[in-house]
């Protein structure tokens, strides 16, 4: 491995395919992604992690806009922190500063990236006026892709999702701001969103997918829901990369081997798949730029 | 720290008060442990990680049933393993066995403990045979309860909860098997499981806990949806322990110290609180095995 | 798995043999260390992170005067701090303290351990007085027996090995204070330890041994240099212990499984050997106080 | 953060300036990097972990060359795959590979890195036709200097050294095939290292350094051994930079942040620092390609 200057990121990435360690890992996923991206796979995308106020939210929606991502599923507090960007934004904070202090000061700290009181205030008024009211059923999505297109802002991933026709899974959406709303909302109106009926629409998605793809950043709820929705088909993921600082020896599924998923028939016995240990927002953006670049190249 | 033979849990634990690292973190888990025991307090414990499938089955109805848990918030995993046990076992594996060969003999692994795809099916038809019926709106812990009483073995968390009336939250619980086979069942009957409701009985609990204490095993939604449902009373959480193996710097929620939750109001500035980083199956037991040692000492 | 009050440590991880994931590699590894204990075994030992300044010292001084220690590799620090405790103590402190005020106070932090600039002080003046002094050529090893031969205080680790005749590898010496005043020391009196005599000394060690076990904490240069010093002998280690924090995937040494040591032939391909991911304050004293008792139980 | 296809190193890395976790911890690193460069900083390296098998040679022999590293600290395995390189090639392998497989084929494993037996017997002989010889004593500098200089390969980062006159400083040299070769060239032949000169040697430098600033690949022995040469002078590091996926909880050296180096004295407490959770083969490229083409951009 040798470094130029003015390297690009995808000639970086190309340097790392002749390395060991994470390096390598990285460069199969920049292979994987690049494979996804060009065949004609159903592209799988799960969102754990507070990517959201790290600053990796422009690009995912334009992943989304860009037509690179055909589900996405993710956590609730990054759908919160969407919509908080939509109108304000995140502060790069102190990861050492004293909790007790940011209490006074009204401020709410995620690692080193600070919320302001006044944002989740906006953030109610905003949900309160927003959110879907209906006394039929509604599946999780549809509540999403309603309250997307409520979103005024293009950058805004539930936005993007709304407008593409993306669905958004959020499997544990009670457990979010979001939630908390929807639940204030229920006291005075009328919302009846179903805690099943998610599960279904994913199913058909793994069935119609003549082949299948999957980006898995972070683990938790998201990755699970998605690879085990190919557990009811008789499909499974063909390529698959996982960004996660996690490690599989404590046996949780976040830091579950790609592999452990094949003994469960959730990714397939010959499929392409790399985990990629380390921090996403640094990883992400590099497979992502690398990925674009490559394209680009072969256009 | 000097070593003796026969020394019991409480006595190896007190040796730790002692020292430095982990080893002082996991005394204090058990100081605090011990005061939330002994004091009035409502008792939170969260549980994400495949505790269950990894053997902490037993320990964890135990608590249930002696009294010592109030409140559960759980992954579906751990419910959907918990049946499991109550009418099979799971089989100690190898980490390293070939994952594609495993799915040829019909085993799913979870890092070193196999499930029988036998299992699996039995699992569905007790469930089809087991889940609640009804037309009428009901809360996910409603489901849980129901569910958990039709489960016939008193070893079970599940069934536990349902008899000592300890309310079980899952808030992902569509991203579990239970999920699966909630939706397959809706196919041809009739099943009413709100995505909101369960917040605002968190929420009651909150409001009118005098004190709370809170047992954080792993991160991930349950330990979100426990501290979440602080954020909208005037209560923070007085008593904190966390059991992880995550890490603050990447910034997830999972791995986020306590002390961060004091920024958003989740944990009361003057809280005890203490993460012990390392892996809860030999952690938790330690725990728990010197605390109930040192209330028999008491006794 | 059941916690009963009382449960004595072996009772807690024979319990743990029948769980997964870390609870299950404990209890395999006190399974390796009776036997490394009972049987015919050169028993390897080595140290490093800062166990020392934990707590660490009487456990394993202990296990040095009762025979159960053949060889110990350490880091520097540990025997510096080993000599530090022989006439003071470490002081517990806080993880989260400002450490320019404790370079104000004079105060030296080691994560949540202190020691105080008055106890270098003392240890410089200690050192000077009772390194040897001698101008022929002299190996780690003896300079090392020297020096153990005249710390006052039965407890400590280099008192205890130079008592018993056990030998103390220290392949990075200068890499401590030990060092820094042996360097001082020489400005102005015989001193002449050759870089590279230890190394012929462990491989004869390895070369006597008829079988051979080791317990490895924490990785680093003692873990090499005891695995390295088998590669130029016909012999491997039969038995291997290791209780790291760190994981195999960035590739450095400390972390590497204990399989790859069996592709260098450092380790015997039929060997046992286990690895026990976590906080060794924490799990090196359960496993000796549950070996200890086993061995007790025994007899 | 938004990404465009053909964006350099440099410009991904500004992106990452305005994110949050690791992100802003790695543009941050640059910011320090970039200032070390063009400023009059004496330029400490220290190298731990696989780096060399790993593919990382040629990045650190350019920077030798390009007179962008004053010192190099580093472990003695490093080194030996340095020379390895100089007439083979590491091969790209299979961290899953079986390794009782792999001994029999003569191959050893660095995680997915192999190294073939063959390379070890050359390297043998390369040694023991290449070490220098003399009764005279001789500091572990003048060692590594003289190898460098019968290397024939100008990449080799000894040879860089050597030419550069950069001093390497390998406080564990024993530990090391380059001891193992230098024990076995002194049963024949006169080889006197002493293993304290080195130790002076640094001091001196660290006396001599105006301002000085250092970058940690890795903990280990080489981070302490640079840190602690600063402790015995008046002077401190002024600005210091790690990449590690090591974690300070456990306690250990390799993972302590660089605020506790300050309660040593070490690193002054107005230092600009920053330490990049996460895998050096991925981080450390993209932090030099960056700097780099920045000071390209300047020129």
């Amino acid at each position: 491995m040798e470094i130029e200057p003015w390297m690009d990121a995808d000639e970086l990435v190309r340097m790392m395919e002749t390395c060991g360690f994470g390096a390598r890992r990285l460069a199969e996923a920049v292979n994987i992604y690049e494979e996804m991206l060009l065949g004609d796979y159903t592209k799988f995308f799960t969102l754990a992690g507070a990517m959201v106020p790290a600053g990796m939210r422009n690009i995912i929606s334009a992943l989304i806009r860009d037509g690179k991502m055909d589900v996405l599923v993710s956590t609730g507090a990054n759908l919160v922190h969407d919509i908080i960007e939509s109108f304000s934004h995140h502060i790069l904070g102190d990861s050492e500063a004293s909790d007790a202090n940011l209490r006074d000061e009204g401020v709410s700290r995620i690692y080193d990236v600070y919320v302001d009181d006044d944002d989740f205030v906006r953030f109610e008024e905003l949900l309160q006026e927003s959110l879907p009211q209906s006394s039929e059923p509604m599946t999780g999505t549809e509540f999403l892709r309603l309250l997307g297109s409520r979103i005024d802002d293009k950058k805004s991933i539930l936005r993007s999702a709304s407008d593409c026709g993306v669905p958004i899974f959020c499997p544990a959406l009670s457990d979010s701001m979001i939630g908390l709303q929807a639940w204030l909302y229920k006291q005075t109106r009328k919302l009846n969103v179903d805690a099943f009926s998610d599960v279904g629409e994913l199913v058909d998605i793994c069935y119609g997918s003549e082949r299948a793809g999957i980006v898995i950043i972070g683990g938790g709820v998201p990755k699970n829901f998605a690879l085990q929705s190919m557990l009811v088909t008789p499909k499974s993921f063909d390529l698959a990369i996982q960004l996660t600082t996690d490690r599989p020896e404590p046996g949780g599924l976040s830091g579950a081997t790609l592999s452990e998923a094949v003994s469960w028939g959730k990714i397939a016995p010959g499929a392409r798949k790399v985990t990629v240990y380390g921090d996403a927002t640094i990883n992400f953006p590099l497979m992502v730029a690398s990925a674009l670049t490559r394209l680009q190249k072969r256009a």
